[in-house]
């Protein structure tokens, strides 16, 4: 169930983008007066609607999101910057708004040119079946390689009124260049300034979106946005005061499910697997160690195998380039040390080791005994049907 | 064919210490007054023989160098490198040497301790056996998962004498922490002081065994050595001349040809890759842009499908965290430009794509035109058996 934000209208079309009838093109009419913060991927070869919605943003607050799936539109050059103002046109001639008041999002196959007819002849029937009780049609237009539907809704109390927040993503892989990759569009009729509305949605995307890996990949799309419509009552944040925590917490909650729903739903994963890396000197040590076991193919391969192999858990640590003290070093499996004082614990069993690995949900905890810091980063394990999905999706 | 080395003896025996009765033992002498020079992992996490070699290294030039494989003693903690010593220990009673004087290697199953008794019964015999013309019976000895022997001997005129260089290599992965890992072995008659020789194999090994990835993984246990009995009869390299130039490039091409047999015996390996990044504004930007496609789980399954996939190429560069203009940037794959203008070259064809894609050996070239620097890196793809083979290795 997924809760209408007031101020937020969403429908999504069948625009004959995706070779089969699914829905293909989403819009999302936001509230004049809201708020609006994103962020976007920092791969050097963003797409065309990447590179266009920022500018947009540098210059005016969004009236309109229009999402596409089935067509990346990047690397695609000139022409392809070119199809994006297109489009951002298309909807502001329609709406009356400015070009620039228009974001656009593609997602699908890169380095094709992206068919503006077909998003043309869509247009008029997408204003016409504007709702405000459509978020999970709008979840369903803009997925490609998605198995599940993702979003999620939450509400608080603000000053004695109900906020509400719901929020969407996509994203199957960190990256599928075909595909590409990872979108969210989280939504809430609370009343925010606008620099701390971009604040909130950096940290809360650090903590979420930018804590998961499936194949350590980054595509060339990865938005985020995060609308505030301002019509919950509550009088506007302008501080970072208690009101601002509690919104904080709130939207950082709604990004860590839509972020490990796409780690559930993550291409070929058997196992949902949380790396805790605490007792670090910095956040930066601990989110390398944790990203560094992570990415580890081998690490992954046994967690597939449900083999509770901790020597590879061991050598990914130590080779993390962070400093440590490999005697003062300690590594769980779930709630059993595997390792301290440099080796295998002496307590630690196979049948101990086996009886974790064999469950969906695997927690691998590193306490690093260097200093206060602590941080997690959520992935997969590396099957057979990863390989199968990433080898043979053009074929 | 490998070629003896004059000054250098070998021999190699079954031990017991692989379950089949493969040769686990190997012994290396080298005669009074050599050099020796070695790089060793720097996985935080390296094992005990790893650290006792370093130690040895320090204070004595080595007159035996005694590799076991099926057990990695890492992972094993004081009683890991007390077991290492024990071993240092035999081979000096046996031939009168310093316990210094001994390097210990090991290479095999993490976290087990080692058969210190069944390496002492061998002592006697592996001492027996030890004849100059036994570098194909040694390579075996040193083998794991390896499917394929990696050898190779070459010559070269110097000052009128001719200098044979002979080496092995063994690993399949860049780690396999139950079956660790990647170690190396070369002998040179050449006459080359210490210091000289040091800085010949570090900088050969930065072009070869360090620019080759399977999986990025890092062993506890990789270890290089470069041997120089000093008995071909030239008179002593002690500058970086002319002379030293020519042991470079053959000790050079020695390194990269083992280090190119790991990758074409590597893991499910199907295809042999090479990544070339030329006008970089450093070696190092031009390493990570390698290094970063190289890593590339969806690049290494397109490789495996034979699928000319060139976003994800396109998608890798980008996120390398390296700075270049997406404009000027071009994409090779092979002799065919695939990128250009930041999008897909206007002249490519899929056809031409596919047909380089299809061969068993493939170039991917990247001109990043910000300098004069170029690296090069070499890896295989990522195939069901690569899974295969990690997924059920200890099953």
């Amino acid at each position: 169930m997924l809760l209408p934000i007031k101020g937020i209208r969403l429908s999504s079309v069948s625009a004959g983008i995706k070779k089969n009838q699914n829905k293909d093109l989403v819009l999302i009419e936001l509230a004049d007066s809201s708020s609006c913060a994103a962020v976007f991927t920092k791969n050097k070869f963003c797409a065309a609607p990447v590179t266009l919605a920022k500018q947009h943003l540098a210059v005016a607050i969004p009236r309109y999101l229009l999402i596409n799936s089935g067509n990346a539109n990047a690397g695609t050059g000139k022409q392809g910057m070119s199809d994006a103002v297109s489009t951002c046109e298309l909807v502001a001639k329609q709406s009356g708004c400015d070009v620039q008041q228009v974001l656009p999002f593609s997602t699908g196959v890169i380095g094709e040119n992206l068919p503006v007819d077909k998003i043309a002849n869509a247009v008029p029937e997408i204003f016409n079946q504007l709702v405000d009780n459509n978020w999970i049609s709008a979840a369903h237009g803009i997925m490609t390689t998605d198995t599940k539907l993702k979003g999620i809704s939450r509400q608080f109390d603000l000053q004695g009124k109900t906020v509400t927040i719901t929020g969407l993503s996509k994203g199957a892989g960190m990256i599928q260049p075909n595909m590409a990759t990872m979108l969210a569009y989280v939504g809430t009729d609370a009343a925010v300034d606008q620099d701390l509305l971009q604040e909130c949605l950096h940290d809360a995307v650090s903590l979420s979106f930018n804590s998961i890996t499936v194949d350590s990949d980054t595509s060339t799309n990865d938005a985020c946005v995060l609308m505030a419509t301002g019509k919950a009552g509550n009088s506007k944040i302008v501080d970072k005061n208690e009101d601002y925590l509690q919104l904080f917490n709130a939207v950082s909650e709604v990004c860590l499910y839509l972020a490990q729903a796409i780690i559930r739903d993550a291409e070929g994963a058997t196992k949902f697997v949380t790396l805790q890396v605490g007792s670090s000197k910095s956040i930066k040590d601990a989110r390398q160690v944790a990203y560094t076991v992570a990415h580890s193919p081998l690490v992954k391969t046994a967690l597939f195998a449900s083999d509770p192999n901790w020597g590879r858990i061991l050598a990914a640590v130590g080779r993390a380039g962070v400093d440590f003290d490999i005697d003062k070093i300690k590594i769980y499996l779930g709630d059993v040390c595997i390792v301290s004082n440099g080796g295998r614990d002496p307590a630690y069993s196979e049948e101990q080791g086996q009886a974790i690995m064999n469950k969906e949900e695997i927690l691998i905890r590193i306490e690093l005994n260097t200093g206060e810091y602590k941080a997690s980063v959520w992935t997969s394990d590396l099957s057979y049907d990863y390989v199968k999905i990433n080898a043979e999706y053009r074929s």
